[in-house]
């Protein structure tokens, strides 16, 4: 047995381990051109050599400007295709990738062949809903969901856990236990600004869990470092509850990075403390959801303290 | 000048210092006799005499059945008046006391007699309206904090604030700037389960005197341990927003007393470095709000280790 090889993300997750580290990108955008989409993953993966990562995130971004009336603080610009990005610019990741799939855009035929030419011990996926119901879809997450089951169960399914929406009717913790019925075998947060929330959505699902004589799936808590109010107007406009003080020390910094950093680091250590406590296991995902060069350097640096300091 | 004697309570809350160390006492029931009382406030002085702290509260309870159409989990008693309670029990107490004082219970003249017969040095005060506009008062809160300011100013006034109401409107730091202008020094919250609730309270007020050139007056936190579901339902019924995530984990431990302690000193930990990091003047009071004795003896410990670990 080769047990000094670590074991696949895939593995490890469906093992319902703990204590994972990711790193979330987001494809460039549809207008570059091939030779600069390379260049672009060649820069990502030099920046993230350094870091201790279990895996790679892959975004799969579509216009939601149909979720909400608010106008939409950075313009949605068309990116890539995330398994198109990983097929022919990630080749150089010798480890594990997570695919993000909005599957409404895709036809049950494209996302059956997609599953069947993926390497589970290397590629796992979540699958993510449309964000409206007035959202013409060629494929629902149910579909999507049995789909995956019936025809390539090998392939590591996850799913979205949205703490706010927990605060807001307190019933997310059911829809996780669901997810799980459909497949589900670990869950990716959006992104976490208000541990609490984050913290009773954990504690509902891990006791409901308890009374079904379930083991929990892991749950991976999205960090995100937020360098300026735009970049926070964004955050809320994703749904993402920023605490007013957060706000306000944003506002009155000089250095936003470095205070959404330390606050990003404050709540991964809270939520591993409350997980650990539970023996819940979790991880953490750190992304930049803007392409600035100081937010996306900001964050490969919280990605390492993440490993040094928490994980 | 004698400077090896410490700063009166009252003073330093003046010159906004910041950690405080209280206790919050609840005086013994109106149907006691003299001497019983006299026991309690022996038994309690005793159990205090260990901890360093800077001065006792007194609360003044009413019967706040008319604040919320729930029914009380713990039936309402008459307790002694807090004026009272520390004139003719608690002359062994040779430090400072905030009074609370309930001023819709009390005329203009009583009030101001009780105002003048005080040693300022010694006892402060935390004057408190009407739990609800149908309940009919004496003297309203206006009526009594203008009383002050006119009759007897040298007795240093202090403010509720309640972090709950923030979340609610996000305007509590509005009201607390209102009653600096009519003479509070200081502030103490409502128990606080929430520190997310807490840190927007004072970070929107302390922007808010920065904005004005006003230097903040202390808030000091009241913390509570919680040692039974049913002083769960009491914290709720009072007001406080306990997380889903504490309520879960009071459900299921064993000893919901070691959970609810554990919980406060975090709380108090976070909201420590929080106020330092803008250096907001800030302290603690720990109170039970049950009358059993491991409660009572719990919020002993706790009020150690806040003084030991984090003031």
């Amino acid at each position: 047995m080769p047990d000094a090889l670590p074991a696949h993300l895939a593995d490890r997750l469906a093992r319902r381990e703990s204590n994972y580290l990711l790193f979330g990108l987001t494809p460039p955008r549809h207008s570059v051109t091939a030779e600069e989409a390379q260049g672009i993953a060649d820069v990502t993966l030099e920046r993230l050599a350094g870091l201790d990562l279990d895996g790679l995130l892959i975004y799969d971004i579509v216009d939601e400007s149909e979720r909400t009336d608010a106008s939409r603080p950075f313009p949605y610009l068309p990116t890539l295709d995330p398994a198109e990005y990983l097929a022919h610019h990630l080749g150089a990741w010798d480890k594990s990738v997570i695919v993000y799939r909005c599957v409404g855009k895709y036809t049950q035929p494209q996302l059956e062949t997609w599953l069947h030419d993926q390497d589970p011990q290397r590629v796992s996926t979540v699958f993510v809903g449309a964000a409206s119901r007035e959202m013409p879809v060629e494929t629902t997450l149910a579909q999507a969901q049995a789909l995956r089951s019936r025809s390539r169960p090998a392939v590591l399914l996850g799913g979205v856990a949205i703490p706010e929406r927990h605060a807001a009717g307190a019933e997310e913790h059911v829809r996780l236990l669901a997810k799980v019925d459909r497949g589900c075998s670990f869950f990716i947060t959006q992104v976490v600004y208000d541990a609490q929330a984050a913290r009773n959505l954990v504690s509902d699902y891990y006791y409901a869990c308890r009374d079904r004589g379930l083991e929990p799936a892991p749950v991976i808590f999205t960090l995100s470092v937020c360098g300026s109010l735009k970049t926070l107007e964004f955050l809320r406009w994703l749904g993402v509850d920023v605490p007013r003080w957060m706000e306000n020390a944003l506002r009155h910094s000089d250095d936003t990075l470095e205070a959404s950093s330390a606050h990003c680091l404050a709540t991964a250590k809270d939520l591993a403390e409350f997980c650990r406590s539970l023996e819940m296991p979790f991880g953490f995902s750190v992304e930049s959801v803007s392409i600035r060069r100081a937010e996306i350097e900001a964050a490969v640096v919280l990605a390492g303290r993440l490993r040094a300091e928490v994980l």
